[in-house]
């Protein structure tokens, strides 16, 4: 197998963290929207789970730049889309819906998984620390969206896979580096399935196990 | 125009970090004082009112010491205060009121704008994310309370405006640098504006939008 | 006095942190089954209680690798434990009670005392600044722990002395090594001080003043 250039590795990763952002940013705009915060609260809410996995990620990693600071642009991107956003939302009486929210947030989560795992294995960190990697940058943003909402974590407490498809998905990624894959393929699949389980588990309503016999659910 | 000497922009930059600590340690004790924290729970939530939005700008910013690491004397000034008031606030049937907490509060807000958006662009960031880091120097001292507090932060709930006229005076800072105006000049115009758009946004009982039309507020 | 080997050093504080990062992790795990957390939940939270203070430490200080890093295998440890734990709790029905906390906390307590205080000492930090650092990788684990789980953090709520044990043992530490004492001794006496005070503390029921003399409690 020939190793991937830098430039390659650098902009497939680049390529990857840019829609992991999108669909999270669109995916924390319409749960701040639903929490009736003001529009300053839903662009913070909206940026804080679009950006805040990948910088907690390398704030944890001692990464600089951040995202977001190496591509500024995207800050007014992302103005513009929950400007956007209000504007629509207002003019036609849009719900927002859970099934709405489902598919852009299963593509993020399976985006930040590749992207966060593979930047922990370039640091060459242990695997395991790889794989929490992948779960932080892709899980952390909506916990602090949850954080700010004032809300339990609904990764922690609806009883829905979510995190537990990235941990899978991380050792994907890990699996197929070991396999001697090409990166590119490496990542996709990360994604794909990471993806897959999420949709999957819900479509098919499987529920983590509670924690005591006796909860009700 | 002569180049402020790096000692008269550290100097600068110090007093306006002094000042703006103070004001918002107040603001912080006060608020905390009001929700019936203890009295340890009071001083944290006064210090992480006061430092916490610096902190956080500095681990972002990758500086290093912290303020209250380089002026630890500032520690015990804190504890003292907090001591202060618990006796002041015994004594005296002393009612905290929205009122109390405008005046420092708007002053803090436009002294950390100043502050941490001049200390981005010392580093050469983006004019966006220079704004964005006087922002978050100026607003994420009070989310931090709020979420340790555990309520919605109010700067992203209240429909008054708060982050945006840091947002406003983050683009008066970087214009007046551009005009080629003097250091102290910019961060005074800065923290004046940011301050009285906060003041004037109150007394006019401005609102943002809300973010749907059918809300209520 | 002979100053301790570098070795001696790493080793004294590495037994210390793991000894405190076990006792949290239990607390954390407690206290997570107690808010009906799923099962992903409760092991974050477990792990962020565990390693969560000493994390933050670890940032603030800008250390790296974390002890979570260097020491990757202890995550398989949490989940090991959290794994058994839930095993444990679903056949028999055990009751998590205040009680069964108090002791690994209070350990914990002290033991990450020590630990974020010296380590701070290592670095040169002022003396406040050093028992600060003990306190907040004493406490601050804690205080995520109740943030994600959507409480007021106790360690500032509840009018039981936590963090001032914390604060006190630091003093402790600074003493000591003032006074020339071995650094293994040292930490052990800022361990067992802070835990003491800590279960003295609840066994007499000590109360911190509330903040006004109008507080009910």
């Amino acid at each position: 197998m020939i190793p991937p250039s830098p430039v390659t590795l650098s902009a497939a990763l680049g390529v990857v963290e840019f829609a992991a952002t999108v669909a999270f940013a669109v995916s924390g705009l319409l749960a701040a929207a639903n929490k009736r915060l003001d529009a300053v609260g839903v662009s913070v809410v909206a940026g804080v789970t679009a950006f805040g996995g990948g910088t907690l990620r390398d704030v944890l990693l001692d990464r600089r730049p951040f995202y977001w600071v190496e591509h500024a642009g995207w800050l007014w991107g992302l103005l513009l889309v929950c400007a956007g956003a209000m504007v629509l939302l207002r003019t036609r009486h849009f719900a927002v819906t859970r099934r709405a929210l489902l598919w852009p947030d299963a593509l993020g989560l399976g985006l930040f998984t590749a992207n966060g795992a593979q930047l922990a294995l370039d640091q060459g960190l242990p695997a395991v620390v790889c794989v929490l990697m992948g779960v932080i940058t892709s899980v952390f943003g909506g916990v602090l969206r949850d954080v700010l909402c004032n809300d339990v974590p609904a990764a922690f407490s609806d009883h829905q896979p979510y995190a537990i498809c990235s941990f899978i998905g991380g050792w994907v990624l890990l699996g197929m580096h070991a396999a001697g894959a090409p990166l590119l393929g490496a990542l996709l699949a990360t994604t794909v399935v990471t993806a897959a389980l999420r949709l999957i588990a819900v479509r098919l309503d499987l529920a983590l196990p509670p924690w005591n016999a006796g909860d009700e659910r």
